[in-house]
């Protein structure tokens, strides 16, 4: 916890998508919900079969979806996703004839029943 | 909103899916719940690692998640799963030696916390 | 129902995707609530596009996301979340030098709207 769910449509050609979930990864650190920013687990998949409405125009979306323990006001979770939606709006800047929708949609992880553990890498003595 | 999600089983071959999220939008066009066909963002995944049960059986699978702003009836939730089951139907009709499971699930996405802006591509002037 | 996604980065390079997916699959009827084997429909993607926190160190995780129709107990849910994260240490051992994040996540589905139908394979007389 929490998990970043990236997903646009891969049209959006130059992305930098390494760089992109950096900078949202910064943005949940700086938000101070997480106590520790090693929890935060974000990936990122591109669609190559996707379709946006049925008007023959050409069109595009990233959608970030971020999971977080139950538990968080409605506003702390306002907060989250607009700071996210900052973040893609810098790294998605308008095109040219590109029609995009940016989108943010914050979700509960049921508390009771998520379950984790930590692995730390050993160190390899040679 | 709304976000619809196509999960299947990389065994149905010959899936036409760039037609598939076209009459998938079409029914949700056809619902008469969403005010702007714009708004409906599909894509779709096929997954090569996979596994239905654990009989060694050929099976296969599709999948579609509609995630919707909170607030609609659980009665047009079930006709929104059922018209976009309606359209797997038709899309992957059965086949010789392969068990195919469809399903369609609703999602909330939560309202209070759902964030969006829509780029609208410029005119580039030559 | 019910439906199981796992999510990893793909710096878990030696990971034997197939094996995973029967194992879990494997817990997944050995826990009882589920009456047909054949409902277990679970599915793999690895991320090449990840970022796990912000330091630059070497890190992964694998994610399951269990979602099962709604109404089972905080209970079984804990019970099939715990089985399933004991799959995922058994099949991700430690490794040298990677930091790695094990988690399971028990999400329910809407009953009311989930629609589904069996398409069985028919036998080709030839």
């Amino acid at each position: 916890m929490p998990h970043l769910n990236v997903e646009y449509s891969d049209n959006l050609r130059d992305l930098d998508v390494d760089r992109l979930l950096l900078c949202l990864n910064h943005a949940l650190v700086g938000s101070g919900q997480f106590a520790d920013e090693l929890d935060i687990k974000s990936r990122a998949a591109a669609f190559a079969g996707f379709r946006v409405g049925i008007a023959p125009t050409e069109r595009a979306f990233a959608h970030a979806r971020l999971s977080i323990l139950s538990g968080r006001s409605p506003e702390v979770k306002r907060q989250l996703s607009a700071s996210l939606l900052e973040v893609l709006k810098e790294a998605i800047p308008a095109r040219a004839g590109l029609d995009i929708q940016l989108c943010v949609e914050v979700l509960d992880i049921d508390r009771g029943s998520y379950a984790k553990v930590h692995v730390p890498g050993y160190v390899q003595v040679t």
